[in-house]
């Protein structure tokens, strides 16, 4: 799925570029989107376990932007979201990364099996 | 009392300046402190009502900031406190303000007057 | 006027609801559109001089906000502008309040008159 | 080395944790003193190419953390920093990752070869 980002003055640094960190900030964005949709509501039982980014071209102030998100891998108790940045005029590609998620009990305060409807929803994506 | 900061790259916007908004985050810094000076514990009983910020000069990159923070008026239900950031090496004002903070009861969900204890505890701040 | 926000869940704290601090982001968000329509181009030439912000009640994660922003008062050199932060299913009032702005000539680094053109405008908003 | 953070309460999510974009602001944080230390002045000619970060336990409010940076790998454009961010109290480790910097050159606009003397100074960290 694709999300339009509304970038704010202050996500830039003094270079007048999107700041580094701001990235895992518009991953978690779009994760909000993608996860109501696979889930269905909007309580996040999952923990992220890793995160990577690789950035392709500074994003100027100015320009318009979208996260694209996709489901990547899905694995027993964990899946992997896949994400672009993208120039939204052009679709040129800012960064894009990964991160991983475990399905997590809360109440247990121990990873889970992704249930099987979740599993088919997140395979959607 | 006055608390040095670790000011972030991240602060800093596209003109080179400490953003407007992060002064607030700077207050919040300093709040921490006192809050935990007066009180004895971290556990925050109170929610912000009001701010203010007077902007003086601007903070530039790898100027070292600190915060003072001291009790300006106590309620009966509330207190104010007021902040200045300066520059550590000179005492340069950077920006000032204050923050109304009012007693909460997080479980009744209302406000409750100040304790005596606390009362007499931010009139030493 | 009045602009959608995307409230990002890096802008809920441990209460859960939106952090203080980030309501100036919101202004902030809101005076990007209010000044690319008053001015017609992107390039802030003003400093903020002042913010303060009434906190009328909490945001909650999952609620949809929005930023109305009107100008207030225009003097010689500066212009108020006001916030109201709503939700945006109802209208309720979340937070509100005004930044003074100062007319600036960044070459020349000091505060100059508004000029007349965007006086008018401002005065539109 | 090995830095002191000053954590944020805006630094923690609805859950309480250290939200997980805010480790690549700490990586920044420390990398902002490993630059002054290897090239001796703050004036940042490096791009970051890429980033990544593990999760190994969440940080909660309260918690004193520190990071520390190592330079792990030198190539003839780039150089690898990996990080740890641990609890000051007892070593845990709370997040760790790595980020590839790029020698670049800002007038010209391409990556150089990092200097010798960098070379040298980034291999003592």
């Amino acid at each position: 799925m694709r999300v339009s980002l509304q970038p704010r003055y202050s996500d830039y640094d003094s270079r007048g570029h999107v700041n580094n960190a701001v990235y895992l900030t518009y991953f978690e964005i779009g994760r909000v989107y993608a996860w109501l949709q696979a889930a269905g509501h909007a309580n996040p039982n999952f923990i992220i376990a890793e995160a990577r980014i690789t950035y392709r071209s500074p994003a100027m102030l100015g320009e318009p932007l979208a996260i694209e998100i996709t489901t990547s891998e899905i694995r027993t108790k964990a899946w992997v979201w896949t994400y672009r940045v993208v120039d939204e005029r052009d679709g040129r590609l800012v960064a894009e990364g990964a991160t991983t998620q475990v399905m997590y009990d809360y109440t247990q305060r121990q990873s889970v099996p992704v249930p099987d409807d979740l599993r088919a929803a997140l395979g959607r994506l």
